[in-house]
């Protein structure tokens, strides 16, 4: 019997998570249908994207370029596209606050969201929620961490008791304090294991990445702070554990490649055959290490945690902060340890609104981001 | 609103497994309900068992001994006991032989079958699933590392493409086959991990309790026998693993306690809370470490295969054969090391039976036993 195909909209198709999501669709044309496609400013490689997949509906923002052959697509803005119906799958790949209203819209229509875009969760984490249970819809985690506590929670009929998000501890594992401070965005832009965009790869050399995914594990598990751990291991096989009161672990494990995270959330329930993928291999995984997180000298990750705790708005003020900061970090104009000392300040500075509105979150990353960038301005000219 | 209570025929009470399947009803007497205990020789423990927990049906092999106070149970046989209906839950932790005959009783009741006895599954795995599928009954696992795979394919919608078997590697994982043949009794005893009967504790230092477990685990799972790896993992705590079609693979973990693998296959679905059971700490498991298991040195684990993949009455073969060979070693009368000679010489005397009748494969068995006592003792006298 041939399968219904999936009806996609990838939503930041020419980042890191927009490319690999295509690399599934490629190896399934039978499985996948591209209605749509969305980017920023990449429009030679959205041109391509369209020539191959040919989407019916496109977005862009840049405005000053235009894509370099005539297209038929029609074009929409992202929110529009995240509610057409032609589309029962939305991918939101895009990066930061971008990803907030169509992944709201998505979920008044009562979609499927395959969410890799961590800021949505991480500031409107409850607006999500509610609009995801108001429209029907259906939340599921790209992220590989996410994934992994996903996939071990099918067929659990009990609430698990713990999570233990894992963490690479990133290009910088084991520096001192003293050594991070001369650290460049070309050492930092260098991970260990994970191919991933700019912004995430600073995030992970942080640690303040793995803060976010401790906010995004609370919103999507429902689960309490308190019961998500962080575990450094770097060989990035673990991807992600549960714990659960009778005090069994699963655990998710496997080549760190994205492919396999977003190719479960298109297939699920179902798993597809992928030989393409890199198998785990134990022959050459002889040995799997574990250490508690260096949180002095990442102290982006419990600023991190600290924000999600608060809530409110604090939050997006975390998001508009570390997005500026980072910024300013691969330009080389503040040192890598500056980032998680901007965010602090900014937080520091913030007037938190207890119960925001969806408005009111977004105006403190707004605010968050021109604070950001006038303490750094402030403190060159100290 | 009260659970309905699990109403327990526990087939080896007095047993290891028997005795902590008796933890778990202690620390949840209004969930679990023994309806009746079985016990070989050891009357004295059973007797204590009876004062303890009323059962309305006992049994015991022993016809020398008697109960030390009177009790009114009324005593059945074991394979009588298994299809009672005051009983819904058959636990079969009685080792050898005399499990077969209960289980396909109470598969063919259609009982839920919560099974510890290994030889049942490696010589007649066929017959006890047709009687499963006959008797509309269900076949659940407790031993660690059947428990583990079959927790990790909760909720999967396609089939694994292979089961990973951990396996300790006993007390004497990285000895020599030089070193190996001075081994006394007392030191195969020492197993590193695991509290476990005597018996399966020298099946784990030959391997060839792996080998029965790779016999298992082809037939509980359906999976072909070239997609079960083994992976000597000397921590043990991954307690098994699956992989899937796109790469992703599942692991259960945990502190070794046999408590959890028992509660799960009485609870499942549902998962009880047991803050009495070890919970493992990340903080104190730095390393987990994997390597290949040493075929050279043990090869008790090759060939325990070989006869599962050969199949008929071989596997009845290895079991009597071992059986046999491990009393022989207890008793001092053999090395450590001719246990896998001796199976292997059984095994090779067999003159096989390719579609037997459960007759033929107990008579195996049978035949097994008596051939492996006179190879040994000529073996002696040359």
């Amino acid at each position: 019997m041939p399968v219904k195909k999936r009806k996609l909209a990838i939503l930041g198709s020419t980042g890191s998570i927009g490319r690999q999501t295509l690399d599934v669709v490629r190896a399934y044309p039978d499985r996948f249908w591209v209605a749509a496609l969305t980017a920023g400013q990449n429009l030679d490689l959205l041109t391509e994207q369209i020539l191959e997949f040919k989407p019916a509906f496109i977005s862009y923002t840049s405005r000053d370029k235009r894509l370099s052959v005539p297209v038929t697509c029609t074009f929409l803005q992202p929110e529009e596209i995240a509610s057409l119906p032609e589309v029962d799958t939305v991918v939101v790949a895009t990066a930061g606050i971008s990803g907030l209203t169509p992944t709201l819209a998505a979920a008044r229509a009562g979609k499927t969201i395959a969410l890799a875009n961590k800021e949505t969760l991480v500031m409107a984490g409850d607006f999500v929620k509610q609009a995801v249970a108001e429209g029907n819809a259906e939340l599921l985690p790209l992220d590989s961490e996410h994934s992994a506590i996903w996939q071990c929670l099918q067929g659990e009929a009990t609430f698990p008791t713990r999570l233990i998000l894992t963490a690479s501890g990133g290009p910088f594992c084991h520096y001192t304090a003293n050594e991070l401070e001369r650290v460049t965005p070309a050492q930092a832009l260098k991970h260990p294991s994970w191919k991933m965009g700019r912004k995430i790869t600073i995030d992970s050399a942080t640690l303040i990445n793995k803060g976010f995914e401790v906010i995004e594990a609370h919103h999507l598990f429902d689960m309490p702070f308190e019961n998500i751990d962080i575990l450094v291991h770097p060989e990035c096989i673990i991807h992600s554990m549960v714990e659960f009161a009778d005090g069994a672990i699963k655990a998710q494990l496997g080549c760190p490649d994205m492919r396999i995270p977003i190719q479960y959330a298109l297939s699920y329930p179902e798993r597809l055959n992928s030989p393409e993928f890199p198998h785990l291999n134990f022959k050459s995984v002889r040995n799997l290490t574990f250490e508690e997180p260096d949180v002095q000298a990442f102290p982006g990750l419990e600023i991190a945690i600290e924000a999600g705790k608060k809530g409110g708005t604090y939050p997006a003020v975390l998001a508009g902060a570390d997005e500026v900061a980072v910024t300013l970090f691969l330009k080389g104009k503040i040192r890598f340890t500056d980032i998680p000392r901007l965010v602090e300040k900014t937080l520091s500075s913030h007037t938190a609104t207890a119960s925001p509105s969806l408005e009111e979150i977004i105006f403190a990353e707004n605010w968050a981001q021109g604070k950001t960038a006038q303490l750094a301005a402030g403190a060159k000219t100290c």
